[in-house]
């Protein structure tokens, strides 16, 4: 094996004198252009400062929502204060869901449990329950075989999803993509058996009381149930409580209603590149969140991380030779409306050609890396980028998938998702625990370092 | 390029099928080894259990303390209760200081700022103040070039080193490096000029005011003066207040006093290996802390991943071929007489044979790689391992240095750094904020998977 690895080394020292051959500039260059963006993104921390704006001066940003509209004018103000060359809102129709005020849940009947309360939010999209709630017997599973199986006995009766998230696969993305379809489809397989309503444990890899929400779907051809989320420590609390007491009765309130689809607007703005104007990198992420918390870091923190790379190049005097334009998607929540408008706009322009996209929607922890959705040569070709990357916490660039945004954009040669450390994003994913208070200054503004510095290089050298 | 990165992309295929034969057992079993560790430590947590104990039950652990006795008592306790086959203590003696009940500053005269109170924490080693307090001018310098430079302007006055931490430094710990020679030399500069005492800015990543403390060394031939490490916030203010008001008067009380060496302990636990019980593998960190917060990311989180590796391969039966040893070494935080005495201990002793060590001493974030100190041929055949590391959040294997106490161990072939994520290290590093709450469960528990495996990886491979 050493003879072998003492090749390997060989030829990686010979690659790494290559790969300081870049096509546009030097080495050199990339190596004081990160040194300027670094020093500015961490001593300045100037998204960090815009972020306890947001949150502060706006909090959540639900589609559909007074909140979400105010955060486009502060989106807009902030690109024009920035002195970008164009900013624009490009207009969307999206759902309109709203939560409501009242939202409670309980055991209301049996002897050892009852009145303990439960903590609840309803799934965006949910439908509420009667003014006077919905009380029902509670039957638990962990999956759709679990409740098929149970046939009638379902018919009536709360379904209670009590899944775990499991926290020891390597990619918390995991743990959340096992459950998720428990959210998604779980009031369509219940209703299918006849079931009241459907409570879900949370999607969460936290052990707290709080519940995190998320989108569910409907069947046309099926009865419409109420479907909450309901707090890890509330789950194991009811769970407990059916082991003793199967046929105790759990009531549940919600007025959350869908109203028609509303207006909404996701915005772009740009600094024309130098040399290559039509040709454009995007950066960007979704700009509404759901309404719990105030979508710190899903998905403001990261649309703000984008907004900071046409600020850092503005204020810095950088001049990419192709255009950089920020995107903050409306809807990607409960829609993608504003992601399949932009691809549309974007692969049928007649002029503009979309080089590269950068999605940011995994939160704003340390730096980790890259996934690119792009040909093996490509990725070989921005592999010899790391040693500068290296310099922003980054690990590696590899195949992968880039984001449900920019991933709409099917004509665009690389489609990049960037990826911070992942360990922490589902304690507060979609959930009371997403705040300001949530986000670390520092590691939010190592990842805008990270994703600038990518930006400036598939301007550069794509 | 595109060429050679071909090239070597190939030869990296080769050596990827290579580095799968390991010298000892086949990829299939470290994977099984992995999933089993992985699995065990992710789900069931009990490292971090420890240490909610740890700080609930004892609290911080300052060098020849009670709280210290007692937290050798519960190790060794915990060790036993695992059924390790052998775990004793190793005597030292130990620097013993007490903070005492007084510790308070503020602004005593001044126009503006007269009765402004300044957080501050006596740096460890320091003499307290009389009784009545310790009132004088300040004078704020930098470094000590500034320093040497006021001349006879220092004579009588509080020096205050007032050097910002530098974050945008990619490494925490070299914006720490650059800054600690103020605070262990501090007292001994300022002596050098007649200065009556030194307030520090405290060396921390974290905007609040929260001090931190930190070693100090006094020289025989001058003055002791008191030395006390002031809150970022409270730095910010004297600052501010000395430019408007340069006569202003500070005064500091503290009644902190170091009284003669004391007893201490390491703690020694091994699981006998089955094949060459002689040579050892050492996991450890050190089991002193400051004695604000409860030294939960230093070093008792990092302490207990080490404990928990002998635990999991106890509770797993997985039986390394080699020794593999746990040491809680004392007193590294003002005095190292653990690591000298174990180190001395190792490297003359009649049969064993010290091979290769781990020290965990950079918090409990989300492990990024291993610093390993040894030949280069050897670190090649390490990074082998990769593959199968990658699979606990491991990015790397790269020389580097391994920790203060490992590091006295000079007969072993391999000293190895445990190196997590350090982003956020310097928030809580020698403070209040560094507190069990400080601690997430997975990023702790992915630590001590990557730890283990890279124990059992040096007990079958090296």
């Amino acid at each position: 094996m050493k003879k072998y690895l003492t090749v390997l080394f060989a030829v990686i020292s010979a690659a790494s004198l290559i790969a300081q051959e870049f096509k546009t500039h030097s080495e050199e260059h990339y190596k004081y252009i990160l040194d300027l963006i670094r020093n500015e993104a961490l001593t300045e921390q100037r998204g960090y400062l815009w972020l306890e704006e947001l949150c502060n001066d706006i909090g959540p940003r639900l589609s559909g929502s007074e909140n979400y509209s105010k955060s486009v004018d502060w989106a807009v103000n902030k690109f024009k204060a920035m002195g970008v060359d164009t900013v624009w809102t490009q207009h969307v129709m999206v759902p309109y869901w709203v939560r409501g005020s009242v939202e409670y849940a309980e055991i209301s009947e049996s002897n050892e449990y009852k009145g303990k309360e439960l903590s609840i939010a309803a799934l965006g999209g949910s439908i509420g329950t009667p003014g006077n709630g919905l009380t029902a017997e509670v039957i638990e599973v962990n999956n759709f075989e679990e409740l098929r199986a149970l046939g009638e006995q379902v018919k009536g009766k709360i379904v209670f999803f009590n899944k775990k998230f499991d926290v020891s696969l390597l990619h918390s993305f995991s743990g959340y993509g096992a459950n998720v379809g428990l959210r998604v489809q779980g009031a369509i397989e219940a209703a299918k058996q006849g079931a009241a309503a459907v409570l879900l444990r949370s999607i969460t890899s936290k052990n707290d009381d709080v519940p995190h929400t998320g989108v569910m779907r409907y069947a046309d051809s099926l009865k419409l149930i109420p479907a909450a989320a309901l707090g890890v420590k509330s789950s194991d609390l009811l769970s407990e409580a059916l082991s003793s007491d199967p046929r105790l009765k759990v009531t549940i309130k919600m007025d959350c209603k869908t109203y028609p689809d509303t207006d909404s607007w996701s915005v772009i703005a740009d600094i024309k590149g130098t040399e290559k104007p039509n040709e454009i990198i995007v950066v960007g992420g979704h700009w509404d969140s759901w309404d719990k918390g105030c979508g710190a870091h899903d998905d403001g923190a990261p649309c703000i991380q984008t907004m900071e790379v046409l600020d850092l190049f503005k204020r810095l005097g950088i001049k990419p030779k192709r255009t950089i334009r920020c995107v903050l998607f409306a809807n990607e929540e409960n829609g993608l409306r504003g992601g399949v408008a932009y691809g549309r706009y974007a692969d049928n322009h007649p002029t503009e050609k979309h080089i590269g996209a950068i999605e940011s929607d995994r939160g704003v922890y340390t730096p980790r890396g890259f996934n690119v959705d792009t040909d093996e040569q490509t990725i070989e070709q921005m592999q010899a980028w790391l040693p500068i990357l290296n310099g922003t916490h980054i690990n590696y660039i590899k195949k992968g998938g880039s984001g449900a945004d920019v991933g709409q954009i099917k004509s665009a040669k690389v489609l990049a998702g960037y990826v911070p450390d992942a360990v922490r994003y589902f304690d507060v994913h979609h959930s009371g625990n997403d705040t300001f208070d949530s986000v670390h200054p520092l590691e939010m503004q190592w990842g805008t370092t990270a994703i600038a510095m990518f930006a400036y290089f598939m301007s550069e050298e794509l």
